[in-house]
């Protein structure tokens, strides 16, 4: 199914004069229709304090499309607008966020524009690595650390306990480090990364880390402050950027905050949490060894989020310089039951890295829907599962495989191509395309089950995945071990230590991939910011064109055998990556021929 | 295409147990699938703090149905939730409040449950009969008053005025008053409604009175408070219902406070708008008359909707005892570029009601998309143009209609039926079923054209309408002069006087359909609180079951002559209504047989 006539607008430079404008600004807005498509006219729609309001737009032909523009007020903060086409039959189309529908349709999938900042350009032109340390490497110190009452020392290559029940999931502790990273950033630099995420360094009685004992300094067992300062000027001096993460929603049950609180009912940090008259007190999930921060009381908010004094102020400050923070269970924090100040609380974590640095970056964890926590003054974006994890593993699923559900209690079922657009046009809709743009691609993390495993082992499919990544609107965000075929069917499976004693069982070809697809990103622009338009989709294939004024590109991706189609482009473009044996495109009398496949692969091609 | 075999879950009785639970309680939810469909597994999806969580259901087959069952809690005040069905073969399918979909998709169709009343039984049960009382009867003494300076006195029987540029528009007075209206009252009785809505009395210096110049008098022009305390008394005397009607957003640049507020910088009433320092001040869509009330500001909130002597409460006390308001702009009420505090205006308008009458209620006018502003405590519902008029429009619309737009640039265009029951279920899944079925099922208003012209002064088509006013989820609610066939081509075409003394004007028929369909709808309890679960839908055919434990109704709507269908249905149903012709279901192989139409009609059966 050709897709490239229909009509087309999205938030990128081709179709947006300005993506960040300030309030008041009016901004143009473009429409693209094909030559062949009987539109007589097009009305663009805005809601100017929610009313809806009319503008006209004239249009401009160009070759095989018609161009139609118009000039938006940006009136809200957040201002909603689409396109009314009105055809020569009568008929009528909305233009929304989520393509073309041929009815009335209620607000959700309006294109957006924020009058705030954008995320900063090198985290939307970035590749990111995430680690998580206990499980990355170690450095020669580690061997030196004593094994603190809670943990059970784990051999590099013991497995890894996983199953939910187990009681050693948590408490198994491998002695990766915070030197251990440092020393390993060629290899980070070989996969083509250039932003370190690393999973949390305070002290936690657990070697996730994410039930925190303080804030106020690293783990000693992963080499302490001044382990975190040299990894930080290690990762700053090759020109990268590193992210902490931090956990807004909780803290641990041994958090110096909590154990006041406990100890009594007077104590200034009783009000940080959700403590009853009876002792009893809210926490996540039920799990009362990880208590709710209390984000509706302004001293915890201000302990935590509010200024550079605040745990989130402070890593960002030398000598630990953070770019920006990971802010884990962001979709709950400030929300419980019917208190919601999430809003409050992601607007301050962005204003306190914004009077601290000067292009910080922050992110949210929010495993579902994101839509209004993210267009706005919010987190920049999210880690999106829903958006990109969910619909590519759907496309991709071996049926047989082991790996299990993660947001569901059922694993992802396998789909089809056009399905699976569908879905990733549902949720581009929903979230907005800058939001979109600025919020991870990931292919998995270490709450989940490895690409490698839901592929059923499928190097060559995993590559189809690691394709889409790398090219669809988002940043490619890899947890360290998918590049060399690491596998794993749930989230502790997922945090296997890197075999760096090991190397016959890396996937060299992968890796390669993954250095390929960075390079080729980092090199085209339109990769990067480029908008979406849907070229083709069918069974196994998803094609689809990404637009910049400095050059487009064309992406091509199949997930098994399956047969040559053309699309009406303009003849001789070249390939630029990334499988062996692409070549450049053959002209067909409908514009140009892409080959049949005998397997999955990617391969994307320059259009101008 | 029969429908009756799909998935199905709303918020009616059938299927919550409790539709206005308190915070913290858990409801019993259930979903009805077809035995035929190999349906596995079903698993409640809920949003707890944001965080997607799983229960499992239990299944009991009930002959053709299996129904589904789960424990819901009520864990926010605006409880999200969906279900997730997996089949034998391995495909998984979202029932969500738009339906079935075969992909992920994000929230903003989730059934949802609100923690706050509903709106009151009376309102639910209601027909709202909406009179414009310029327009509507003149009593004796109208012919005593003099008529303003800023009016033009019109004749009954005068054209009105209703080119958009013409000056005279709001300013024909054809000195209906709120007497004439009590003198008419066994008219609205004869219609079959028990709800008089009147757009508003205070004193405006228009024909329309949205520019109100007091809020604490009743225009001498429609007889003063005392005329509005005797109508409002003899409504009251019949068991009726009374509504007031409200513009929050603005007030007009000759009433009393912002005299007072342009003539003095240190005024307190200043502060009741949008001043700037120039003396420029925010107003309605640009119209220097109508300046825009800030409600950010505590005064105005206070002298406008909080507390008994507040605008708000004043009109609700005795005398004048109004049981609720319809709210005027409601969408824009409280927002204006960067502030937005529409809700807390409507919160606040929705608990002085509730401080000063035992069971008000509260609609607020939004002619687009009202999603987030009626699914918890603020309006009950809204003027339904988007999820009712607009779909019905675009399914009866004759071509030819001079009937114009509103709320969009070009009129809607006709549509068939299955994409008319996608846009109703688009709608009724963004706002939800308690606030789509609080809301008001409108086929026009003073601001629209009037039905009649819609669909081409076809008699038949408009009683289609009507029995889909009367029949689907919703409060009906007519303007004036529908019921005897009056046309209008535009809002201000269609505020045309009531020919009282020209009777051989009237459309009997089509007046005796509306009492029918009224009747009908009050001694059938399913037709008012009734689920809703479609059963068949082509081009020219709509039919559904309104379905509720005190019996059950199915409704078939033809636009056109159209052909026999059966239904999966056991036979022996009998004709409620409403059309001449209709007869008893016949058994057919399937179920029951529909029979064929020679041109449009409603049949209403009841089903047990």
């Amino acid at each position: 199914m050709s897709l490239l006539h229909l009509p087309h607008h999205d938030g990128s430079p081709l179709y947006v004069s300005d993506e960040a404008p300030g309030l008041g600004d009016t901004v143009t807005v473009r429409v693209r229709t094909s030559a062949a498509d009987p539109v007589e006219a097009i009305w663009l729609r805005t809601t100017y304090d929610a009313e809806p309001v009319f503008y006209p737009t004239t249009s401009t032909a160009d070759g095989h499309a018609v161009w139609w523009e118009a000039a938006l007020p940006v009136h809200n903060p957040v201002t909603h607008y689409r396109f009314l086409l009105v055809r020569a039959d009568g008929t009528q189309q909305w233009l929304t966020g989520a393509g073309t529908v041929d009815h009335d349709v209620p607000d959700g999938n309006d294109f957006r524009l924020a009058a705030f900042p954008s995320a900063p350009d090198w985290g939307r032109d970035a590749v990111v690595y995430q680690v998580f340390p206990d499980r990355f490497a170690r450095s020669a110190a580690a061997d030196e650390r004593e094994v603190p009452d809670w943990a059970l020392a784990a051999e590099w290559d013991d497995e890894v306990c996983f199953e939910g029940g187990d009681p050693r999931t948590p408490m198994q502790l491998y002695g990766g480090d915070l030197d251990g990273i440092t020393e390993h950033l060629d290899h980070v630099e070989q996969v083509g990364a250039d932003v370190v995420y690393t999973t949390p360094v305070f002290p936690g009685e657990s070697n996730h880390r994410y039930n925190a004992t303080t804030f106020t300094a690293v783990d000693p067992l992963l080499g302490g402050d001044e382990a975190y300062a040299r990894l930080s000027a290690a990762v700053h001096a090759r020109g990268w950027r590193i992210l902490g993460d931090l956990t807004t929603n909780h803290t641990g049950d041994t958090h110096e905050w909590f154990l006041s609180a406990v100890d009594g009912v007077d104590d200034p940090h009783r009000s940080f949490y959700y403590f009853e008259e009876d002792g009893t007190y809210a926490c996540w999930m039920g799990h009362g060894t990880l208590p709710k921060i209390n984000h509706a009381n302004h001293d915890v908010r201000h302990a935590m989020v509010e200024g550079p004094h605040s745990v989130v102020g402070r890593w960002l400050r030398p000598p630990y310089d953070v770019d920006g923070w990971r802010i884990d269970v962001a979709n709950m924090t400030g929300r419980l039951a019917d208190i919601d100040v999430a809003h409050e609380v992601a607007r301050a974590v962005r204003a306190t890295a914004a009077e601290l640095r000067e292009d910080p970056w922050v992110i949210g964890e929010h495993n579902h829907d994101a839509t209004g926590d993210i267009d706005g003054d919010g987190w920049h974006g999210t880690m999106n599962y829903s958006g990109f994890s969910w619909p590519v593993w759907s496309w991709l699923r071996d049926p047989s495989s082991p790996a299990r559900a993660f947001g569901r209690p059922v694993p992802v079922p396998r789909r089809d191509g056009a399905t699976v657009v569908e879905t990733l046009r549902a949720w581009q809709g929903t979230l907005g395309w800058r939001a979109t743009a600025s919020s991870w691609n990931i292919l998995g993390s270490h709450d989940s089950a490895r690409i490698r495993t839901v592929v059923g082992g499928d190097a060559a499919v995993h590559r189809v995945a690691a394709g889409l990544q790398f090219t669809l609107p988002g940043v490619p965000m890899l947890f360290a071990g998918d590049e060399i075929g690491l596998e794993g069917v749930n989230g502790e499976d997922s945090r296997r230590t890197m075999p760096w004693h090991r190397p016959d069982d890396w996937d060299r070809t992968t890796l390669a991939a993954y250095a390929d697809l960075a390079q080729v990103r980092r090199a085209h622009v339109a990769l990067r910011r480029g908008g979406l338009r849907w070229a083709h989709v069918d069974d196994d294939t998803i094609a689809f064109v990404r637009e910049h004024p400095d050059g487009s590109a064309l992406v091509v991706a199949r997930r098994a055998a399956a047969p040559a189609f053309s699309l009406p482009l303009d003849p001789g473009r070249h390939v630029l990556g990334s499988e062996p044996g692409g070549a450049d495109l053959t002209s067909s009398p409908d514009g140009v021929e892409v080959p049949a496949t005998d397997g999955p692969r990617v391969d994307i091609w320059a259009l101008d």
